[in-house]
């Protein structure tokens, strides 16, 4: 078994994480059209040209770009309409010096002509001629084949989230399916003799589980598909027997006990009858947080995190999410953050990073963070929150009045 | 039919739309645990106390507090303790004075005490015996009944987007279905002789079907559901039967026709021909965009979106997306935004708004934005850029080394 540490900083607890797991990415095929917010598993690379054939980027004329040179509104140059490109057919037309086609915008250029006078700068005399107003250079409101993407380029990179315009960019390739990540299985396990279902009324002494559900949210919002593994009672050998047949069936598994010291000590008994090296990391210098696990079981990455649901949302954006991007290849998203100033002194201790929530306010056009008092038992302390500050460990806390940023929810 | 207006300002355009329209929220119950993200179309308000009993936050002794006063490690106060109060049962003790009993976190204040000493504040001479060695004031360490919510308290409010720790403060009341806006439905209909199914190799002059999808997904990113309704071809009877069959089965439809001057004047006239009043803006001043049309026919949005791939996303974005959040009742979420430096002049035109799409660069810790040449026909442009910049209608430009605000992708 590997050396236990200690309550470390949340630099080194990830450090230590990161040398004990490699995160391998599964992936599936899906439909382009179901993609959206998918991490890709490979690079994508243009199969074709984009666009395939001259487009013209106006309504106008297909011209010979200096048949026009000199063109005025006084001295117009007068050129033979040969006739129109119909919108979604070849330009069967061929033109000649002088000569020039009607083109709608989107329309394919015809050969001969190698440039576009749009309608507003022509006059129409009689059905057969068109007079230029204004002269155009070679190549003017045309778009070239491959102008948009060159055949072999490489179009996107594995790892990139696909968004609603790369959707339609693959698809303008001809791409109608992609490789990407499969979103990695995260089994939820609760823990505690007085936990209950939320659909069941709480006797004397009990709770309903909330945890479950905010976990699953938080891993369908990292990309993770979440797992119910239920609510385990207060014994060690039920309490494996679950989390085994968790690690088993997931590729990650998350333990939220309670965050007293006896269901501490119980979920790292667990944790580590799973498998090698098991727990790294017990304890870490973070408020809240503090009593939480981390550890590899056989490969398999296991969290244990502390059971009042204020700790379990910070330490599960952590770390949870960032393992659960990294094992599909991909980047942390940026987070939205708002620049406020800071309503009370947020106090805190050297050597431990602080998460602490926030309501933002509006005050003469600034936005104010007011701190939300810390009880990590109360659930609408982070209902009430709109995001959170990060006091790190070198400080000792933040005064009334500085500006911070505002992580929000 | 309603006067019809030429290039008016976004601003405008969108009050003139908002006078015939009235959004109407529809709702549906929904499991709390499938809830992530949906909008509330009630005012939740708790049905019980949270926590419905007095909980212990620490590891400890549940004591009276005033049995504690003067307690030092040197002259530590001596209690009997009389037993402990199991996780998840009621706490069937009573304290007399001189008494205490061992708590979890979490777990039950027995009647009789009014404060919890930490375990790290006591020793244990002998098992019937506690010392206490720092007194502790009532109510410490413990959160009462209704701390977190009172019974008959608003919770939230209708409009709100449910995030995963709303969730988790339904399910701690008992509340585990919720009433949320329907996702309206969204009729996506694109038009175009040249347009092809995205899985067929086009034809010379043939272009993919490229909106239908991106439309689509900036539908779902705004809680809408999406209907792709087609492809119509550029005949006036077709595209009325298809349009028409759209906007009796969605509850708003989104035709997006090509740029050409043709195209725009069918759009209109199809528009026209659903339901009353029909077209109330046919161009705006903005760019890109200048070719959009936003209608009412009898009750129902209908918008007329440029077909170019880049002009339709940014007026799905103004225009579109706004409206399908207020048929949700729901406030447009803010974006994510990052300030940057301009890299490179951007020119626009006094009187019309341009949204310039830019990447974002990082150089010596600063970010800088560079615009992207705006080819509207260009995909990939929309592609390669991580956000856009707004320059709004007054303005005749913005220069490069000014600070700007991106809108991200």
């Amino acid at each position: 078994m590997a050396r236990t540490f200690m309550t470390c900083t949340p630099a080194e607890a990830w450090r230590i994480f990161r040398e004990h797991f490699s995160p391998q990415v599964s992936s599936h095929q899906v439909p382009v059209s179901d993609a959206l917010d998918c991490i890709l598993a490979e690079e994508v690379l243009a199969p074709e040209d984009l666009p395939p054939f001259p487009r013209s980027m106006m309504d106008g004329f297909a011209v010979l770009a200096r048949d026009t040179a000199g063109a005025s509104p006084e001295q117009p140059i007068r050129l033979i309409l040969v006739g129109e490109v119909p919108m979604g057919r070849a330009a069967e037309l061929k033109l000649k010096p002088g000569e020039c086609a009607l083109v709608h915008t989107g329309g394919m250029i015809p050969s001969g002509s190698d440039a576009v006078v749009m309608i507003e700068h022509t006059r129409q005399p009689s059905p057969q001629a068109v007079e230029v107003l204004h002269p155009v250079i070679p190549g003017e409101h045309i778009i070239q084949p491959g102008e948009d993407v060159r055949r072999g380029q490489i179009v996107f990179h594995a790892g990139h989230q696909l968004r609603p315009q790369d959707l339609g960019g693959l698809l303008a390739l001809g791409i109608t399916q992609v490789t990407v990540a499969r979103p990695p299985r995260v089994g939820i396990l609760s823990q505690g003799d007085e936990v209950v279902p939320p659909e069941q009324t709480p006797g004397p002494g009990q709770v309903r589980d909330v945890n479950s559900y905010t976990l699953a949210a938080l891993t369908r919002r990292a990309g993770g598909h979440p797992i119910l593994l239920g609510i385990a009672p207060d014994r060690v050998e039920t309490l494996i027997a679950m989390a085994r047949h968790g690690w088993k069936t997931c590729d990650l598994l998350v333990i939220s006990a309670g965050s007293s010291v006896s269901y501490r000590d119980m979920t790292a008994e667990v944790i580590n009858a799973l498998g090698r090296p098991g727990v790294l990391v017990h304890g870490i210098s973070i408020r809240p947080g503090k009593p939480t696990i981390l550890a590899v079981c056989d490969g398999k990455p296991v969290f244990g995190l502390p059971g009042n649901p204020v700790s379990a949302m910070v330490i599960f954006e952590l770390f949870v999410s960032r393992v659960i991007r990294e094992m599909m290849g991909a980047p942390i998203p940026f987070r939205r953050t708002v620049q406020a100033r800071l309503a009370k002194d947020v106090p805190s201790v050297s050597g431990r990073e602080d998460y602490a929530q926030v309501r933002l306010e509006q005050r003469d056009e600034e936005w104010w963070a007011v701190p939300i008092p810390v009880k990590t038992m109360l659930i609408y302390s982070l209902i009430h929150a709109d995001g959170f500050i990060h006091v790190p460990a070198e400080s000792t806390g933040l005064a009334a009045g500085e500006w911070v940023t505002v992580f929000m929810h």
